[in-house]
C-alpha cells in the first residue's frame, strides 16, 4: 500500500524539488556576470555555513577529492600525522596520507566509539613534530560523532599541529563554528547536508594553514587550493565549474540561510532524538554510543534475518535504507537524517523499521517506537 | 526583436531540454541495482563512443582532473615527455606535467597552427627516452585540429612513448578511434560534444597504458585509476559519483548512439564548414588553418569595435560567444558548433554574427555571410 519512492541513505541523501528543478534550469557559461554574481552570493553563503571568515572553496569532485586536497596541499613527503580511524572514512584519511608518503600514525578507536579528546592531547604531547591531525567528525560508517570543539582546544594547546576535520556528515547538520573553535580545515561535500546532487565539496582554511599550504611540496595541480583562491577574487574557479549544481548548491544555502543554521542544526539534534529514541523502543542497540545527528546506525538483532528486512523496505515500502561498510557489512543497518528531512519524516522512518522488523522474526511491542519517537517531538518540537 | 538566449561558448555547450530534465529526477542511490544497471549501460556506450574495447573510467572533476589522472598515473618523478605547445590547453599539459616533476620538454607551434607530425616523429628519434607524448586533438583556445591519427602513427614507429591526447573538445565531435588509430590514452568531459552540464570526464587507456599505470610511482588517490577500473567490474565507481549528471550522461550517449557515431562526426563538419565559409563570406579571417569542427575562432578585424561586436551580441541577440584567452585575449572571438549544434543554428549565429559586425563599425556584402553557408548546407546537407 505505500507506493512512494524514499531515499534513507546517507549520502546522496534526497535533494528537494525546488532545487532539482533549479539545476534543470537552462546552461549559462561560467564565464559570464550572471554567473559570477551567483557564485558571489554562494561564496557568502558557504562563509555562514561554515561559520568562518575565511574561503570556502568549491571544488569539482566527490568528497574523497577534498580530502585529498587537504592533505596534498598541506603536507610534504615524510611529515608525520595523526588520524583517528573509528570508521571507514577516518581509515580513509590513512589512506590517503600514506599514498601522498606522509608518515600517517594511526590512532584506533573501537568502531562505534569516539575517540577521547585526552588521547590526541597525550599524543601530541608525546609526539611534538606531529604536522596535523586528521578526525572525522560525523563518522558515517558506525554513525558516532565526535567532540570536534574540545578536540580543536586540545590540539592548539597541546601542539603547533593543524587540525583537519572532515565535515562531510556533518556540516549543515551538527554545531560546528569553524573560526570561534579554531578548526583549522573544514572539508564537506555536496550531497549530505547540503541536500544537492553528489558533484561539488568544499574546503575551507584558516590563515596558519594557508601558511602550511605555502610550505608544502606534494604535488597537485587540480587540487591546487592556492589556484582557487585566486581565481575566488573574481567569484570565478580555476577550472569550468560543475554548473549546474552550482545552482542547485546557491538555492539550497538560500534555504539554510532562511531557517537559520542554528535552527538546521537543532532541527537535525531533534531528528536524531527521535530516531534513536524510536529504534531503542523497539528493543534496538545502536552502534554509536555518542551518536551523530546525520544518522543511526542499530545492530540487525540475530533474531532478525537481515535479507528479508532489507527487502520488505525496499520492495514494500520503497525505502533505500544503508547497510554496513568494512567490518560492519551484514551486521548493521543505517538510517539517515540528514538534509532534507523533518520531523515527519523521522516519524515515517521509525515505522517502516518497525513493519519491515516484525516482518523478519522480531517481535516487540506495537507502536512502540513511533510512540517514543512522537514523545521526543512533543518535548522538542521546534513547531 | 530577439529574445531568446543562445549559449555558443565552447563549454559549457547547451545540454537538451530532455537530458536536462533527467538530470532533475529524483536522485537515486549510487549503491543500488538501479544504478547500477544504468552504468553499466554507460560504460557499454562510452566504449562505443570512444571506439575502444578498453574500459572508459568516469571521473567526478572537471576536464583538467581528467588531464592530471592521465599525469599522475602514467609517469614517475624525473620522467622525460614531451607535450605540444599551440595554445592555451597545449600549455596545461606541460604545466601538469612539471607540477608532477616530470621533464616536460616543450614543442612548441604557433597558436593557430598545427604541429606537423613529422616535427614529433624527429623528436622521438633524437630523444629515445621519451615517455609519454602529449597532444591536443582540438584547441579549443585558436580552433585548430591536429591529425592525431597521422601523429599515433609516427609516435607507434618512431618510439616506446604512450601517445596521450586531449580530446575534451573533440570526443564526439571529430573523428577519433582510440583503438584503430592506437591511440594510448583518451581523456575528455562532459561539457562539450556530449551534452551534458559540467562536471564529469572521462578516461580510456591502452593496455600498454595500463602497463605504465602498475610502473608509476606518482602519488594518487581520488584521481587512482585502477581503483576505478577494479570498481567498474561491479559497476560502480570508487567514490560517490554525480549521480545526476550520469543519468543525464546515459540519455546523452543514448542520443549519440541513435545518430550514430559517423553521422555525429559528419554533422560537426557541416556545421564547422558553414560556419568557416560564412565568416571568410563575411570578409573575415580565421586564426587556425587546420580547423577543429568543434569551434571556429576568427580574428577580430581592426575596423570592428571588439566591446560593441560582443555587447550587440549580448544585450541585442541573446548571445554568449567566447572572446580570445590568454595571449589571443581582446583579438579573436570564438564561435562554439560542437554538442547540442544544429545546421539551423549554424545559419542563425553566422546571421547574429554579420549584424553585431555591421553594427560595429564594419562592411559587407549583405547576407554573403548566410548564403555562403547555405551553399555549404545545400552540398552537404544530411537530411
Amino acid at each position: 500500500m505505500n507506493f512512494k519512492k524514499r531515499l534513507v541513505t546517507p549520502g546522496p541523501t534526497p535533494v528537494p524539488e525546488q532545487i532539482m528543478s533549479a539545476t534543470a534550469r537552462p546552461m549559462i557559461h561560467h564565464r559570464s556576470p550572471e554567473f559570477e554574481e551567483l557564485f558571489r552570493r554562494v561564496n557568502e553563503n558557504l562563509c555562514y555555513l561554515f561559520q568562518t571568515k575565511q574561503n570556502v572553496i568549491t571544488l569539482c569532485s566527490s568528497g574523497t577529492g577534498a580530502m585529498e586536497a587537504a592533505v596534498a596541499n598541506l603536507l610534504s613527503p615524510g611529515d608525520e600525522v595523526l588520524y583517528v580511524n573509528g570508521g571507514k572514512f577516518g581509515e580513509r584519511w590513512g589512506e590517503i596520507c600514506r599514498s601522498y608518503r606522509a608518515n600517517a600514525v594511526e590512532l584506533q578507536v573501537e568502531w562505534g566509539e569516539s575517540v577521547a579528546p585526552e588521547k590526541i592531547a597525550e599524543h601530541l604531547r608525546a609526539r611534538s613534530d606531529t604536522k596535523a591531525v586528521f578526525v572525522t567528525h560525523s563518522e558515517t560508517s558506525t554513525g558516532a560523532a565526535i567532540d570536534i570543539k574540545e578536540i580543536a582546544r586540545v590540539v592548539r594547546e597541546n601542539s603547533n599541529a593543524v587540525l583537519v576535520a572532515d565535515g562531510i556528515a556533518s556540516v549543515g547538520v551538527m554545531e560546528l563554528r569553524m573560526d570561534d573553535w579554531g578548526i583549522d580545515v573544514v572539508v564537506t561535500g555536496s550531497q549530505k547536508g547540503l541536500m544537492i546532487p553528489p558533484g561539488l565539496t568544499f574546503i575551507a582554511l584558516s590563515e596558519r594553514a594557508w601558511r602550511f599550504v605555502e610550505d608544502s611540496s606534494l604535488p597537485r595541480y587540480y587540487f591546487d587550493l592556492r589556484r582557487a583562491r585566486e581565481a575566488l577574487i573574481g567569484n570565478r574557479t580555476p577550472w569550468t565549474p560543475a554548473v549546474s549544481l552550482i545552482v542547485g548548491l546557491d538555492l539550497a544555502l538560500r534555504m539554510i540561510r532562511d531557517e537559520g543554521i542554528e535552527r538546521v542544526w537543532m532541527r537535525h539534534e531533534v531528528l536524531g532524538c527521535a530516531i534513536r529514541e524510536g529504534c531503542r523502543a523497539l528493543g534496538l542497540k545502536l552502534v554509536a554510543r555518542c551518536a551523530s545527528n546525520a544518522l543511526t546506525a542499530v545492530w540487525i538483532p540475530h533474531l532478525v534475518e537481515a535479507k528479508r528486512f532489507f527487502a520488505t523496505l525496499k520492495s514494500g515500502m520503497g525505502i533505500t535504507l544503508a547497510g554496513g561498510q568494512g567490518q560492519l557489512m551484514g551486521k548493521i543497518f543505517r538510517i539517515s537524517h540528514l538534509g532534507y528531512f523533518d520531523l515527519l519524516d523521522a516519524i515515517s522512518i521509525v515505522s517502516a523499521v518497525e513493519t519491515a522488523l516484525r516482518a523478519s522474526g522480531w517481535t516487540c511491542e506495537p507502536g512502540a517506537g513511533v510512540r517514543a519517537a512522537q514523545t521526543v517531538l512533543n518535548e522538542k518540537s521546534l513547531l
